[in-house]
């Protein structure tokens, strides 16, 4: 592909880098340590590939201050080589250009509102009163209900569905096979038969939100279900009915938050971790993988459960006595039991 | 909105319940406790809610009878408040209207069989075979295979995929993206690859069921995998090849369930919690949120496995022991080792 | 239906087994022992089932040499029944003809290549330059993005989505909503708010891989995500961004392997398990549901963490007991502590 190249000297001043080498050398890709030649950018930031600098062909890496001093190759020097990363790798990425226009064969209700400068897939319904905003973008075979609105420069992947009442902010991004707004996991049991509680509530994204593939997040049942601005979510995540995400949270694929729960800003859930419903974790609590939050947590900090990976014969030996647990407790000298 | 409204003894006497204070006020709306006007009616069931009462400007409250003496407002008494609301939500609930007909866009076969009382949305596949009942909706962008059946008033959100012998009771609701009758996982290892066992059987699916978004349940591999009346399923769950679920079972979100396994009836199944496969759960067995079940239940009550949560430190602290722990309980003192 | 029959001399000259029994005996089907009938083949693998075999009314029975010792009808004797049931089934599965062509309905970009014996569904988006090879099978609702390619034989289900530079190999199977191709979960955080990583690598599937209904593959960050040959995934799994799993390497439903890490060759990974980013597994490794693999593993063989199910008033009792286990181990006497 014909892509732009710059020089080490013009990507430090742009992005407020200091060069450390060659000044003048170009690159016109970015790459890893390992797969990178001359023409490309890579970076060092994993102390666990310090080892890949020494071999690397890479025509410039980025990289921390002390890093740079044994490399003899040209460094770009950042305080955080993965966000300094992040804003260059951004330079060579081929960004899909919007189409404005509606693909003929779209299916939009004569009451929905479609900016003329948004771009609307093949095979995409769209149901009455949902207004899609300019720059937005809706990705082939999604289906979007009623009462939904997509905010500007919003893009929604392939095979998406908002089923009804979802708002999006604006720059929010989701994708493929999504599906927000369907109803939440509300029943009642009344004799001997599940009665289904109508969920009349809907979902509301704040702006600068990603949602990932394949991930669920159910309407609320009387009000919304809320993520604030800038909250991320991996794959395969389940979010139940009037949960509640605070600004800046981040969550790993597979985990899930039950309904009612309040999850605090600038918190980080782990993959597969779970929370239980109708509990709150403030700001800044961090869950570790495959952890279960059982309580509220009043205080910021890493939270973890679960048991460390054994091979299994050990395994064995320490699960059976985990259900003696109690009994080997109260065999303890009877003296110290008081302590 | 123009919503009808409803006076508390309106409602009292339709759904038999018993009026505390004022008779002849009227509601237009359902909202939580915090959340309500004074023509909203709101309910209180769980009692960590219960300090929302007195604040809340609810026209009515539904609530037991014990909540009700120290309330000042207007309540309508149940003994199951939960229950209660859900079917006076329904009054409120505005339901999307069925428009019978089939969209110009849908590809169905012709020896489909489509009634004339059945909505098909947009750009909606139907293959050979396959029946589809009285007062059924099937969503827009759903795909169903061959040989496939829809009971009457069921209904199939968008994105929704039946792959083939999928077999539908009645009022049964299946959320966006879920896969239905998809190839269960049957491997033989042979010569050091893998063999694929085919999957001929179907899914049987029950009166009254509901299967969350983005949910998979595998055909059988010969006889169907089935899902007596009136089970629940929340999203993202995974049902495998020929397992057989109780009726009035309901599992919540996340969880799954491995090939060949039988879950009986009225069994609660937490969020994220595993059943190995091949296993026989008795009816009326609650498994607590990410349990993982590893032997076949007998008795009916609540099963668990995991650890508490804990903060981080504690936790590493914890986990190292549990690698010990037999080496710890053999170093309890000797002569009550035998106790 | 009208099947072909075929007698048990036939059966076992075709697949190399012995017949013990009347080698003239037909059968049209497969089923299992509870409800074969008499012109049905079913197998016995699992010693688990092996009181099934009595009261079969199965025509031919496949099983291992002492199992036939007692039992009085006909018998196809394999050393691994499962295998060779595989094989057998694979004669009496109705298998879908290809029909090539592409449905009217199909949106296809003038620089995509579909082969003339490809088949593709109703409402199929297909992007630029993307190939489809010979033989392959794009089910209906399919969205294909821009840069992909199809291996000959392939086939994918309903809804499924490639979002962008997804290479298949030959014979690969991805069962409906599954979603390969979209971003990796790359973020880093830059003056309080998340910053994107741009995504720019691809997917590589290699031959003879299945993919599970829902499964999500996230493409990589810039090299790759890579499957080599035979890898199978069954539904509702999560594979991280620039993730390599070896060959022949299998992974129950609800697994999760997040971004970096290298599974090795022939790896078992039980449902529900996860392991963290960055790792590395060598072959042969299987983990035991719902464990989490939290360090590198270097040695074939089983892992596991997690405790056993327990009636949960034990468990209560064990889990407290466990937060404890630190101050509980020192209590240990003093003289033993050292040994």
């Amino acid at each position: 592909m014909d892509r732009p190249s710059f020089s080490a000297v013009e990507l430090a001043e742009r992005f407020g880098l200091v060069v450390c080498g060659d000044a003048d050398i170009r690159v016109a890709n970015v790459s890893t340590l390992v797969s990178a030649g001359e023409s490309d950018l890579a970076f060092l930031a994993n102390p666990r590939y310090r080892s890949q600098l020494a071999s690397s062909s890479a025509g410039i890496v980025v990289m921390r201050a002390e890093d740079a001093d044994a490399y003899g190759g040209t460094a770009l020097i950042a305080d955080d080589p993965y966000a300094a990363f992040a804003r260059l790798a951004a330079l060579f990425a081929p960004r899909a250009e919007i189409v404005p226009g509606i693909h003929p064969s779209a299916a939009i209700e004569s009451s929905a509102q479609v900016h003329a400068d948004a771009q609307v897939g093949a095979f995409v319904s769209i149901g009455d009163r949902t207004v899609v905003g300019a720059g937005a973008v809706i990705g082939a075979g999604c289906v979007i209900g009623e009462d939904c609105s997509i905010g500007e420069d919003s893009e929604l992947g392939a095979n998406v569905t908002l089923v009804t009442r979802v708002r999006l902010g604006k720059r929010v991004l989701i994708h493929a096979g999504a599906v927000l707004g369907a109803d939440g996991f509300g029943l009642a049991m009344e004799g001997g038969r599940w009665l289904k509680v109508p969920q009349l509530g809907g979902v509301t994204v704040g702006d600068d939100c990603e949602i990932g593939a394949n991930t669920t997040i159910d309407r609320g049942a009387l009000d919304d279900t809320v993520l604030e601005d800038d909250v991320r979510l991996d794959n395969q995540i389940q979010i139940g009915h009037n949960v509640h995400i605070g600004a800046h949270t981040a969550m790993a694929g597979c985990s899930a938050v039950a309904g009612s729960a309040r999850i605090g800003r600038y918190c980080l859930i782990g993959g597969g971790a779970g929370v239980l419903g109708h509990l709150e974790l403030c700001d800044r609590v961090v869950v570790t993988a495959m952890s279960l939050v059982t309580h509220s947590i009043r205080d910021p900090g890493e939270y973890s459960s679960g048991t460390p990976l054994m091979d299994n014969r050990s395994w064995r030996k320490s699960a059976a006595r985990f259900k003696q647990l109690d009994t080997l407790a109260r065999r303890l000298p009877a003296d110290k039991e008081s302590e």
